[in-house]
């Protein structure tokens, strides 16, 4: 099992619309999420920033993003998140959502 | 189980120092962290912002905390980290590490 946190800013007119969107997230979302092999995936919101933790159980984390991504009932949700969301500038080639470094961890 | 998502920032030249403290944290340190109920809790460090996940299985909360505060070794554990990090201005009466807003959950 591998462990990710990620973080993303959301716009500050665009935070009350991201929470909403979340109390309700469509089941083929939920569905996709747990067939790419993603488990206690939780998002958290403050002061702008939103931080999410989540654990991979599969075997090839870059294939099964990929099968997320090419999702079409994923990809209509993401129209409605990305515009929400302000992605750091510091992140990665290729990210949306920069991964954080794991500096401690406890069972 | 209650999930918890915490943040806090690092001070730019101390970024370094706290790693380091965190690949070896005095065991003391950790069984108390473990009798005060607290599971599956990492760290996580990107661009001044320290974020931490961690799950509660206790049936008081504010006790188990208490509890954790008044132990001498994490008190002197707590003395090397806390001059490392930053508190955001927002955080609530009590706080150091700020609790954030839980926005989304899948099991």
């Amino acid at each position: 099992m591998r462990r990710f946190g990620m973080v993303i800013k959301l716009k500050p007119d665009k935070v009350e619309e991201y929470k909403a969107l979340h109390r309700n997230v469509w089941p083929e979302v939920l569905r996709t999420i747990k067939d790419c092999h993603i488990q206690n995936y939780t998002i958290f919101y403050k002061d702008g920033y939103l931080f999410s933790y989540y654990e991979y159980t599969g075997n090839n984390y870059e294939e099964d993003m990929k099968k997320m991504a090419s999702d079409p009932v994923t990809q209509k949700w993401w129209a409605l998140c990305k515009p929400c969301q302000e992605p750091l500038e510091t992140r990665k080639e290729g990210e949306w959502w920069a991964e954080m470094e794991e500096v401690f961890h406890l069972d």
